[in-house]
């Protein structure tokens, strides 16, 4: 089945496997992980899980971290909307990361690109998202004294320098072949990706010294760190290292979560009603009837649910297969599993949402500003 | 013969009758310039002698003004180089009118588009122009209250989120159209006319309310505003009104002066000496030899050292008549001609030149920080 994957389409049944290769990205494998667990004493479940799949240039990274060259992390988010469980894959273990290795952490929020990707937001919408998103990585625990968080439109006085540096390297022919981009582009779009090569780059910048940058980040965002591995070195920086996290399973049939399909995924703003309601209605690998999965068993691999467990809420790897073999057996019904997850989501979600409330207060001292 | 004029490429013999046809300006008649009369009691010698010879809704304007609706003055400076004396035109025309109207003035200083356009350029140096040419504008005499110079990469801030507004409305094909982009064209110097199109509105955004705007400028540089008239209604702003002035002769053959070719150009940095040098050699209408200028007397028509009496240096009209009588009668040498122009030249610079000093001392209060 074909499937395609940009910034901007993500569509079909993706091969990650396949996609590895066509983006030219490294599998995480093995050797790799355990170097990263001399550093960090513990290998967390989503290396474990492979949610993490793929990188470009992480051993450099724990090379360099070694020598005594300190790395700092940048990821970022879109604000297109508010955040789902999805969003919050990458940022996670992006905290694990910063918790672990003591680095700081770049956030950059993309409220330029969101508006100017998409017909039906204004400057005002996203920049309302920005400020709405920027909530979620706070109550994750980012401390504010190692991390900054940049808003595209309210950082441009340092970064829209930055950019055209980036910029005066990119072709339209570039964007063109990397986003799929068009004639009957806009022309904020097809300058767009020099913005978001500028975290790469930008605290090297400030800081006057040349400093090595780890992107943790979904695998479609890819294609814009391949324009900025491209350049950075044309500008005497070298090119970011990165690693590729797969998309969290939209709750119905699609293969990624969409924050433009509300019933596709949980944001981290659902009241329990909600979660109730979008779980309950989830695409699970139940049966037609009660007697048919006690007889043949539930089947764990098709279950948006199982995946809701795999990808965030059963971290205890036994735990998880002795849930996936109760499925398997038939020992398990879909309502009990749907449950639970209900209860473990609206858990998470009542403490998240006190966690981001208190954020509203101290988000100033996040944001970036000359 | 073949001509072509966009803002990056000026080349054969300039026909503007047929350049106006063409950008589908309006020339500036004399029932247009009778109106601006009314207001400001004289005709400037730019205006009787059709050095500004086209327009957009410049009639829109005075009308305005008539009603009480002040307008503000737009214009501005690509930082390739030093400024030369043809590069004074229109802001030598803005001022008149800046003193006649008592209206505000913006200056813009697009750093990041000769940067953008020109391979050669670092941004530095770019920035480092940006500077310097503005000490030009003050020399010339705009008061800071009503005077904001703007550098693009300074103000980026409140810039760089306008810009996105304007860019959002403008495809790849526009802007390939407009200036010959194309697909190896960087994706900042495809974004850059956004730039452009700013302080025609960004002064109304800035008040939070709704004003006419009025752009004199050299007619290569109409495409942009022509980008920025069709945008600027679809964000609830007028198009910006704009009048046009034809180039400074070159003092070689070439149409237009350069800042590249340093020959062709007197710069209001040029020191006595090489003043005398580049008239000097300039070319002119004169014969072989002098007995031959005595018979069939000289051509002022074809001659850069008359061009700059009739741009610049003899506001007067009956004296410049005069002195093109002569000329062309066979009594006036050009060595003698060229003697005088060198004076002036070089008595205007002397002053110019003090002025541009002291400017610097002043320029933080010109220059627009939010």
């Amino acid at each position: 089945m074909a499937f395609k994957v940009t910034p901007y389409e993500v569509s079909g049944n993706v091969d990650y496997q396949k996609l590895i290769k066509e983006f030219g990205l490294k599998p995480l494998d093995s050797k790799t992980i355990e170097k990263l667990t001399k550093f960090t004493k513990e290998t967390h479940f989503m290396l474990r899980r492979k949610i993490f799949i793929a990188h470009r240039d992480f051993n450099w990274i724990l090379e360099e971290y070694k020598k005594g060259n300190k790395f700092f992390l940048y990821t970022g988010r879109g604000p297109s909307g508010n955040t789902h469980l999805g969003h919050l894959l990458p940022w996670i273990f992006t905290k694990w990361l910063y918790d672990k290795f003591k680095v700081d952490f770049w956030f950059q929020i993309t409220d330029d690109e969101k508006f100017l990707f998409n017909p039906k937001l204004s400057l005002e919408d996203t920049n309302h998202f920005a400020h709405e998103n920027a909530l979620d990585i706070i109550a994750l625990g980012f401390k504010p004294d190692r991390t900054k968080i940049v808003i595209d439109t309210e950082c441009a006085d340092i970064m829209y320098p930055l950019a055209i540096q980036v910029a005066k390297k990119v072709t339209f022919s570039v964007v063109k072949s990397v986003f799929g981009l068009q004639n009957d582009s806009n022309i904020g779009s097809i300058f767009y990706t020099s913005m978001q090569a500028v975290p790469a780059f930008m605290p090297s910048v400030l800081k006057g010294k040349v400093m090595p940058c780890l992107i943790p980040h979904g695998i479609d965002q890819d294609p814009h760190f391949r324009v900025t591995r491209d350049i950075l070195p044309k500008l005497g920086y070298p090119k970011p290292a990165s690693i590729q996290n797969v998309f969290f399973p939209s709750l119905t049939k699609s293969n990624k979560m969409s924050a433009s399909m509300p019933e596709t995924a949980v944001f981290t703003t659902d009241d329990p009603k909600t979660v109730k309601k979008k779980i309950g209605s989830a695409l699970t690998g139940g049966r037609e009837t009660l007697a048919e999965q006690k007889e043949k068993g539930g089947q764990p691999d098709i279950c948006s649910v199982f995946k809701y467990y795999f990808f965030l809420f059963e971290m205890d790897d036994k735990k998880l297969e002795e849930q996936r073999q109760l499925c398997k057996k038939g020992k398990l019904m879909c309502g009990d599993c749907k449950a639970e997850l209900i209860n473990r989501i609206n858990t998470f979600l009542e403490s998240h949402q006190k966690k981001r409330e208190e954020a509203r207060k101290v988000l100033d001292e996040y944001l970036f500003k000359r």
